[in-house]
């Protein structure tokens, strides 16, 4: 699959994505209605909808039709959402702007913004636990988003990440960070994918290798970004890894370091798709790898 | 079951409780370690374990030992404690006290409370993942918890709660508050007790019919001990409804209507026991019912 075509597929899963989220999601005139259109806000501001197009796209290398992913991919994106609301938080990284719209305590305040993360991490779980499949699959998909949501997943790596300004560099620190705070969602989308499609045991072990290099180049890739862009491109604010000094690939290993670094775990994430049977899904999850490598927001 | 012997059964229940989180959390060492202490600062700050109480009460009545109950029971408070961590932030409640120590962001700083809360509540989930049960019940554990803890129930209740300052009397939205910000909880306990013990739909619907009143009595039970305690004895900040102009039971009932429906709703509690076949549960809730109308902290 070339460039061109992955932009559409990434388009389409983004549609079906959008639409399931909007169907699983209570109103935004829901009882309380604040509550709800903050929830929304953040939802659909955008995004590239990466965490669900990848189980749906690993649901698929499994024989699966994407409905089966269909719960676990709004379930991520939900969990996804709700650490960029509490991220944005003043007590975090006070960002006023996010996917280039005004963050939810921006337009919200902070109480019902740090709710609305809140009432969306417990929404991620109950859709997982209303997925149309057999309850052994539901709590095996309930099992990864829990544990990569937790203390020792994306919130751990979001804590050292928080810690790490003004330290020196730390290649062992970094790869904690990067492996938690982006990896374990990214690795926990793939592995619901495959879960949702009841594919075997190769199967998770690829997706948990795919995900393992991938995760790692898409921080790199969001590291590069921030060091090398400005806000108009990147719909965000740019610049504050370095003035908060951050720990990131780029100050550890500097920028061609970092750019090596990121081609490396691109061909590792291309290479553990060596066991899938299906030709043309080992192509699609070939070509999204490269898509995270180059992308330019 | 008498008023002394309830309390030497709650503290018993207490040291299970504790002795079930202590080994289901990870250490205060684990990596970050700062975000563990925290989420054990809070864990581990007293509090009565109510609702682990109901859990295994409940699990007790439908014929089980309680160590059927431990995940739900520990679940429960790791998520409840979640909520009163996030409660006591600045952006929130602002509270320096809880449970007569300091609260987590006193200690730990509002960014770290806050993603303890976070990983509390994937926490809660994780334990629930892991029940020793067959997948079907512990799936509907999590459906109940993923309910009680979302945005239509225990964070809707807390934003309408926070929206109350200032408001005239409205019975119909105290009901809503009582219901969703203390009910939810208190009925996920009960339940998840009944559900992990494999009891039928009598019991099922006998826990839910006494969770809503006791949830009713229990807020009640704490609006009068805000408008009516001092912070020694409550362990916490008192008067703060009053001067928030929050919707409370004393508010919109005054002190005496509070009192007389505090002992309506104990009484319909305790009638919802009915249909249990076992006298001691029966008795055993009867008392825990009584127990919360009469506290005292």
């Amino acid at each position: 699959m070339n460039a061109e075509e992955l932009k559409r597929d990434l388009k389409d899963l983004a549609t079906w994505t959008e639409a399931a989220l909007d169907r699983l999601v209570p109103p935004a005139a829901a009882r309380p209605a604040p509550l709800h259109a903050a929830m929304r806000h953040s939802l659909f501001a955008g995004g590239k909808r990466i965490r669900p197009a990848l189980c749906a796209m690993w649901a698929g290398a499994c024989g699966a039709d994407r409905t089966a992913a269909e719960h676990p991919a709004a379930a991520i994106e939900c969990l996804h959402t709700y650490t960029l609301i509490h991220d944005d938080l003043p007590c975090m990284d006070d960002d006023d702007l996010r996917r280039g719209v005004p963050t939810c305590h921006k337009v919200y305040g902070e109480a019902v913004a740090l709710l609305a993360g809140d009432a969306l991490q417990a929404l991620a779980f109950r859709l997982l636990s209303a997925m149309p499949a057999p309850p052994e699959v539901a709590l095996a998909c309930v099992a990864e988003l829990a544990a990569a949501a937790g203390p020792g997943a994306v919130v751990g790596g979001q804590v050292e990440d928080m810690l790490s300004g003004g330290l020196p560099p730390d290649a062992e620190r970094l790869l904690y960070i990067q492996r938690h705070k982006t990896g374990d969602l990214i690795a926990c989308a793939c592995r619901m994918g495959v879960l949702a499609a009841r594919g075997g045991a190769a199967a998770l072990a690829a997706a948990t290798a795919y995900a393992g290099a991938l995760g790692e180049a898409f921080q790199i890739a969001d590291d590069l970004l921030d060091a090398t862009s400005d806000a108009a491109a990147l719909g965000k604010t740019a610049g504050k890894d370095a003035a908060q000094g951050k720990l990131t690939a780029v100050s550890v290993y500097g920028p061609g370091g970092a750019r090596e670094r990121l081609a490396a775990r691109t061909a590792d994430a291309i290479a553990a798709l060596g066991p899938l049977p299906d030709g043309a899904a080992r192509g699609r999850l070939a070509a999204l790898a490269r898509y995270v490598a180059e992308r330019r927001s």
